[in-house]
């Protein structure tokens, strides 16, 4: 049985509607789901980028986009009191405990139920005290930089993200590829991509 | 009839894949098309973004992902001979004659048949002598900056995006959405929307 991991960060609200369509893609598909939380600013600060949510005019367009697809996929969405936040605290204790439905029961919390997860006060209601209480330890600090160091070392930039035997694939709009790929019909031509792969710059900015 | 703007710069090939689809998407629902070049260094400069072929891991997924696309559209896609490289001069030549034609015939010439557009050597074989030189003119050039501050005005940030009524929609999958709109069944709740726009950042990096 193959294995899908998601790579994730609960301050993704295209990460919420992937994480409620990926354990159905995987059974689809006779694979598995591995849930891995990551912190999506680490990327954004490897690669010197911002994100959607940083920039002014991609912000509004990005709340747009997110409620089309949202109603596309007929899943519920309601932004949290706060965005961007904090995603710490959730990331760790998934990092602690990665099981698709805690990590669902966060993610619907945020992004169905508008609520804050971003500090111990607003994950009181979602769970039992020795969970919340391990997320400040150092095991559950080390696990998520793990996690994140690891994605970015197989060549995750964003998210959601699924790896499947080495390949990354992108977002929510790469699912059909990724489809496609499990089922051995990947268009990709290996010699236009080593093309491609070795292009030269020919300007820079 | 309504008219939808195409903003586009030829570096991108996202932006080629959407140029062989607008005119079709268009005519479906009795639009019509004005094409506007566009410099998208200009957009990622104000944005202080990079592009996606500028951030390693990223660079290689694009390939990947422009390719998988291309399959699935059944439009031909080869390389030019560098990535990225300086598009001034057919933006000027674009700006100075907006034309379908002569555009999807510029994108062609780099993005299916891989060759370089960006000297006037380049383009010798692809025009007459008297629109290549008028791309040197300070006309063309104030053009393709009016042109330029004119989409970010209207809040564009990315290409290909198309603007109609003030509306942008950006990106090749957002043309479903496009449609949708167009055919008055756009689902965004402005209620939701103004929510959502005057979410405050909880966390900032």
């Amino acid at each position: 049985m193959r294995n899908l991991t998601f790579s994730f960060d609960f301050v993704s609200p295209y990460a919420y509607l992937a994480a409620e369509r990926i354990e159905a893609l995987a059974e689809r598909n006779d694979c598995r789901v591995t849930w891995r939380p990551i912190l999506l600013a680490a990327l954004l600060n490897r690669n010197k980028q911002l994100g959607p949510a940083e920039i002014p005019d991609k912000r509004t367009y990005t709340f747009k986009h997110i409620s089309r697809l949202a109603h596309d996929l007929k899943i519920p969405l309601q932004p949290p009191p706060g965005h961007p936040f904090n995603p710490l605290l959730p990331l760790r204790i998934a990092a602690l405990r990665p099981e698709g439905e805690l990590i669902l029961h966060l993610f619907r919390a945020c992004w169905k139920d508008g609520r804050s997860i971003d500090s111990q006060e607003a994950l009181k209601p979602l769970m039992d005290e020795d969970t919340r209480m391990r997320a400040d330890t150092e095991e559950a600090k080390q696990l998520l930089r793990y996690n994140t160091q690891q994605a970015m070392d197989e060549g995750v930039f964003g998210v959601p993200s699924i790896t499947v035997e080495g390949e990354v694939f992108w977002g929510l709009d790469s699912f059909p590829h990724l489809e496609r790929y499990l089922d051995g019909q990947d268009p990709l031509n290996p010699d236009l991509l080593t093309q491609w792969e070795t292009l030269p710059a020919s300007a820079k900015r």
